[in-house]
């Protein structure tokens, strides 16, 4: 009864093994590849984390949260390299709101020392799910070193195996199993800056810095040790595009017509990028995430969202300590507990999928826009006047805990009030007018009223 | 060059076939059951076919449209049972239009036995499609009886292989192919009535019988035989539903509470209800649907959609014409084809897939619903006063050609002017009025001028 079988050691998998085995659970997980603690980081695999609130309270709850918080790199903010070569800084808050941006590899490795020292878990890895057997629970994996074969009847399968899930796809062969994967027109590709980076703007650690440039972008995330890793996001075709670049001219071409500064602390940027994989964008939407007592997803596994808003492993681990939270609750109920789980965190997924997307069209084609950033500002302003009640919409994301689904429906409200102030002529120079002011009360007035008769539990959320 | 392998020998594969032949191709079909002329009628999958013009123009240009005429039984609208035992007709059209049910296998063998008589097509059967290797593309089948591995190089495999294809699963192993699969929460079975059978209504053939019961719901459609093939839709779950449902009482108490009348023509009920499978219901959308030059998805296989509104075969007829006239265009130039196919229907199939699944919801809510009712009345004099000018929706997909996804902008529009109608006090009763008759010209006006506007070429559809 008390044994569990998670596929997949990734940060979800790791955390997820964390709580069961807290709980006196029997855990095993099966990861395909090999244990990255004992392989030289694999390069461009280890695309940043930055993590938020959601996902280090998740961590603090399982007792990690500190010794994460040690290997990151809190940034407060964006700051916009201008194709104009002018910088803008834009933080993510009044008050000094950070994220916390950590190289996915570290973290992996922090989060299976962790669960190796402190518990009995077993990890098993170069294990490929190769198979499932709903009726009898039988998970099969293929050694990928010396092709043994396991099967591994249990009583309990949670497919923490990210986007592309061999236990979801299983799952997906069932009748009735929705299920949709939606890709980008663009990708990613993970660059580097090493510790070493002389270059004036590269002294700036404590921020994203962000060069929009329409269809192409480039962002830098610190590290601790002083280097930066950088994403690439390029379109898949057109000019500049991962189709087109085929030679080291083509890429230097493409930096030096968009990213002059950029690339002069890229002393392996020719390498980085023929060597590192392209990475692309998926969102993956599927229903039930669980069959029985016996399966479920959980993470990429059951949600994968694009990287734009940085919430796939935070929301991931959202689900982890969601999850644990109903184990505490319903014990070995197993049902109940799975039952809630995706009721509850259903919903938020799907709504975070959808801002996922829209994210991405929002700093790639508007952070450099000017009715973006004035609507930045008017935000702001609501936000001073009104700090509890008002909070953006990036803010409720990443600096609260409010379900994602709530998230969206309040923003809903809010945009309304926006496109209200907005119209305003001179509404840039007159924002801390006494007449603005007296407008914002008012329409924040009709906002409340509008919230408490039809979701007066959101109310209470924003007041 | 001139050789073309096609996976799935039903309805889409065999017209297909049949195409490309006249074309001058070497047409391979390849079909994972059995050549179905060859076993007794598998009973409960061949729920009937509604073919519209759609389908029966796509047959004309193959040179099949009389001979599929002549096994099929045009039916001129809908029978109404209602709950409280009155019947009601509701006429497709103001013009006699009619659809024509013919059952699936039927349909099928005519098409294969035409294929086979008329042309040098190979047909393979029993060989299920479990392997396609995009680059060289090999397409791998296993004979089902024999077991024996057939591999096949060839010039171009195009996926007619139903909504489950094995193709398109290949294809969406892919990168950056977006894929979805949503399921109703209802399914179908597929029950009988003899041509023995002496109900009064029965005797009524050229009507599509429907007794519709909020969730649950009977549809009867005429063969030419003089038997009635049925389908009935019922929830997967909660009361009266195919979960709930386990003997032979629990059948018979539902249909004597739902469906009193039908039972008495049904001597086989309970031997149908229990060996005839439960066909889920799913709407399946996919891009791309074609890969460079080689590979292609057609019918369900590229856009499964429910099967309410009856276009799942008129839609593949459909997709089969055009494809035809591309290759007429482009000759050998398979990318040219590929492309303008895909450019061209895809965006269809999408509106048609939404369009059903709305669909499914009208006509088993609404269609005893006295608004439905009121809308459909307002929607008849419109028809009446510009027969050539306002089309409603059904009679736009069913009765035209227009291209789905402009049936879908039309309707837009028109929907407008019966929201306004239909808020005219009294509207029911003073419908041939002058004054509403005026109010009628100036909406039609103004619709005239929006398409004007926004879509000028729409406009020339409804002139």
């Amino acid at each position: 009864m008390k044994d569990v079988t998670i596929v997949g050691s990734g940060l979800i998998g790791s955390l997820l093994a964390i709580y069961l085995a807290k709980r006196g659970y029997k855990v095993e997980v099966f990861e395909r590849n090999q244990d990255l603690r004992k392989v030289p980081s694999k390069r461009g695999k280890s695309i940043n984390i930055t993590l938020c609130d959601r996902g280090l309270k998740a961590l603090d709850a399982a007792g990690l949260g500190d010794i994460v918080r040690q290997i990151s790199v809190p940034v407060y903010g964006r700051l916009i390299h201008r194709e104009d070569r002018q910088l803008e800084h834009q933080p993510y808050g009044n008050n000094q709101e950070a994220l916390y941006s950590v190289s996915r590899n570290q973290l992996n490795k922090t989060l299976l020392d962790y669960a190796e020292k402190n518990f009995p878990i077993d990890f098993h890895f170069n294990e490929e799910c190769i198979g499932l057997d709903l009726s009898s629970t039988t998970i099969t994996f293929k050694n990928s070193r010396s092709g043994s074969i396991l099967h591994r009847k249990t009583n309990r399968i949670i497919g923490a195996d990210g986007a592309y899930s061999a236990v979801r796809q299983r799952l997906q062969q069932r009748s009735r199993f929705d299920y949709s994967q939606h890709y980008a027109a663009h990708a990613n590709k993970e660059l580097s800056i090493p510790a070493s980076a002389k270059g004036a703007w590269t002294r700036e650690k404590n921020v994203l810095h962000i060069w929009p440039r329409g269809q192409h972008m480039l962002i830098s995330f610190p590290n601790i040790d002083g280097s930066i890793t950088c994403t690439l996001h390029l379109p898949f075709e057109g000019e500049f595009s991962f189709d087109a670049i085929k030679t080291e001219q083509d890429l230097k071409h493409m930096f030096v017509t968009m990213f002059p500064d950029a690339m002069q602390e890229m002393p392996d940027l020719v390498q980085d990028y023929f060597a590192n994989p392209c990475i692309p964008m998926v969102t993956v939407r599927c229903s039930p995430w669980t069959f029985q007592d016996k399966v479920a997803l959980i993470g990429d596994a059951a949600h994968a969202m694009w990287p734009s808003y940085g919430q796939g492993a935070n929301s991931g681990f959202e689900d982890c300590a969601f999850f644990d939270q109903c184990v505490e609750k319903y014990g070995d109920n197993w049902l109940a507990t799975f039952r809630e789980y995706e009721e509850q965190r259903r919903p938020n997924a799907e709504a975070m999928g959808m801002l996922s997307e829209q994210h991405f069209i929002e700093i790639r084609d508007l952070v450099g826009n000017p009715e973006f950033q004035l609507r930045k500002k008017i935000e702001r302003k609501l936000n001073r006047m009104y700090p509890t009640r008002y909070i953006p919409l990036y803010s409720l994301i990443a600096f609260t805990h409010i379900p994602y689904a709530d998230a969206l429906r309040i923003e809903q409200q809010q945009r309304l009030i926006v496109d209200e102030l907005i119209q305003i002529k001179g509404i840039a120079e007159k924002i801390d007018d006494l007449e603005i002011e007296i407008r914002i009360h008012q329409l924040m007035r009709c906002r409340d009223i509008e919230l408490q008769n039809s979701a007066p539990k959101l109310l209470q959320s924003v007041k």
